[in-house]
């Protein structure tokens, strides 16, 4: 490594690269699924509180929250706790947060699992287990970069806010609760699993249903019914071309042809293998521009099934019904060139001396929430790859994780500065 | 009524119009949805015996009866009873049969019911409740047309068989254990809701579940994965293909222009609204023709599929995957102007003066497994629209179950002849 002062070489060589595994490993074995955050979030807080960062506990307000513009949850919670850990001096919106949530989704089919997915195993060099990569893995290389600075001796001149969050997976109630609590700084990283690319721009996305309505009839006289299941293939063929017409020329930041895909994931229909279907729910996510407002987004996928159900007989008179619903993620994109972004990418060039791969992805995440209600400009910077999220076996790469924990340590001090 | 012998004459005052009521009315209160059909056929046993019918009752042989080609069931049934009760000298090969079943469909939402389904209630001449027209008022009305005869001291030369039977709802295991039983006759009619009319021809049908393959992916990097949701509109639009062509010109004794429905009644697939859906289970009806080998038919579905799933690069490597599967009913077809067709048809034109229309019905029935398992050849002929049924709030006419009655004393006169 080059280009380091001597505190940065110091603050290097205390990391405590056996202690960072042993967590990871300790908060991927808590079934911390979303709805169920609490021991997790006591793990950590504990786990930060010996470390010597300066903790703040507290119990979210559901109720205030839901009255808030950025709120969006899918999980009914009755309780649920926000944590920060905070070192360095001076005030707040001077300082840098960085952001990790400790909810995971569902293990799914544990049989397809190799291993079980809350008894995590390290192999070949990577860490198995539900959240290792999404994202507790990433949540620990920052608290072991404070825990190093911390070891080194290091004062940071303004502070670096590590805030552990709940809810993120089912729209991100627990960085919102930590907005309103007031962490609001000059920036901020999400250490979400970007394979250790700096993410300047995230799509957004907008959960919908929708119900098509049929008239049911047996199936041998299905001519005197309306199938449902019949009717959504209309509404579905229509998001097909709203998808293709949202997607022309991609996006400059966002690699791929389809960067706000339009995704039906689920449906179900029908009751009986021998009725007319008379009802189906359609079950998807929509992608969100960068910049577009949410509204208008929504009203361009309203106007586009209200046409399709004006020309047809049935739908005309028996409208498809959207509900947005459940999760949302907003929209966000700052200027790579400048604060915590240009900070992220030159530390990471310091640390892996190769420049970072600057990107966009289509998928949502808190960074929408940090940008846009916190003021907070943020970027994604994390260990692992995405697609190893979400599914069986899902894993991060060790040697990812000690990279993201030196870039992680580099940047709080270059951005916050030193005494 | 003109044309009437004085002994019809006799047994047609005999009927006990109260007592054909009343029964109906505790039958359907006894909740004998399929599976849980032995209370209702303990009291039609009863009843028989009661009227003086000498009555045969059996436990159903599952194991064996799952052997018979003839088979088919979706309910797993540990217990089912046979009964039939008997009026008539001579043997049964010379004799006639009136089936009728006691498995009712379930019934849904209660709260689209008037009033509860079992609770049967008489409002405008009509009588209310799950099972009232298919098919418990027609079981009754054949009873009660044997006791009619009975009271009237009339023997019938040849026997009259009642077969009260299960599992018609889900494929007809409680007539083919009637066949099995020995019970086989020269003509039989099956109490079906026609709305009086006389069914010489009965379509078949089969059902299906089609199971189409995806690939997993994250809803924002869907054009990484394969939606089956997608891919089972290229199974839906190769199926509504097929159905045109089997349909084309109709049938000549089935009204309609489509006799043999295709009907995918059912549709369930995907995990989560935001993932690519690696799955998706289809599930319908396929109509058979009369006079189709069932195996014929088979294969012409999954040659379609088969060609459809070709013509794809995703399914022509993850074929779809077709179980024929519970329910299924055989096609039959019977001479109108001969055997019990002719003597209904008369009988039906001397109770109430005009012509019954014959047709043919587009769904099956028990009329299958009689006309090509029992080797009788057999109409449907009962009171009430089978379009009232399997549905909230079905009834039955008064006025119809008792000129079905009648229609039903006479007719076993005629056909079997008397002493």
């Amino acid at each position: 490594m080059k280009n380091l002062t001597s505190l940065e070489r110091k603050v290097l060589d205390s990391i405590d690269g056996e202690g960072l595994l042993d967590g990871i490993l300790q908060l991927v074995a808590i079934e911390s699924v979303g709805g169920a955050e609490t021991p997790a979030q006591q793990w950590v807080a504990e786990l930060m509180g010996k470390i010597g960062l300066k903790v703040e506990c507290w119990d979210l307000d559901f109720d205030a929250l839901a009255e808030h513009p950025g709120h969006s949850t899918e999980i009914d919670r009755s309780s649920g706790v926000g944590v920060v850990g905070q070192i360095g001096k001076g005030s707040k919106e001077d300082g840098l947060i960085y952001n990790g949530h400790v909810d995971v989704v569902p293990a799914g089919h544990i049989e397809r699992w190799s291993s079980p997915p809350f008894e995590p195993q390290v192999r070949e060099g990577k860490i198995y287990g539900r959240g290792a990569v999404d994202m507790k893995a990433g949540l620990c290389s920052a608290i072991f970069a404070a825990k190093a600075i911390k070891d080194a001796g290091v004062i940071l001149s303004t502070p670096l806010m590590i805030e552990s969050v709940i809810g993120e997976e089912d729209g991100g109630i627990g960085t919102l609760a930590a907005i309103v609590r007031g962490y609001k700084a000059r920036g901020a990283l999400v250490m979400e699993p970007t394979g250790l690319a700096v993410v300047t721009t995230g799509a957004g996305c907008q959960n919908f249903r929708i119900r098509v309505a049929g008239k049911a009839a047996h199936g041998a006289l299905r001519g005197e019914g309306v199938s449902a299941i019949e009717k959504s293939f209309l509404i579905l063929s229509a998001l097909d071309s709203l998808e293709k017409k949202r997607n022309e020329g991609g996006h400059p930041s966002i690699p791929g042809d389809l960067p706000f895909p339009i995704c039906v994931g689920k449906i179900t229909g029908g009751e009986w293998a021998s009725s007319v279907s008379e009802g189906v729910l359609l079950e998807g996510r929509y992608g969100i521009r960068p910049g577009e407002e949410l509204m208008t987004a929504r009203e361009e996928f309203e106007d586009v099934l209200e046409r399709t159900a004006l020309d047809d007989d049935w739908l005309s008179i028996h409208k498809p019904e959207i509900e947005w619903w459940g999760g949302r993620f907003e929209a966000a994109s700052v200027d790579p060139h400048v604060g915590i972004a240009a900070t992220v990418r030159e530390s990471h060039g310091t640390v892996t001396e190769t420049e970072p791969i600057v990107t966009g992805v289509p998928y949502g995440s808190d960074m929408g929430l940090l940008v846009n209600h916190g003021g907070t400009p943020a970027v994604l910077y994390g260990p692992g790859n995405v697609r190893d999220a979400h599914r069986p076996d899902e894993f991060v790469p060790i040697e990812e994780v000690l990279i993201a924990t030196s870039t992680l340590a580099l940047t709080a001090m270059r951005f916050c500065g030193v005494e």
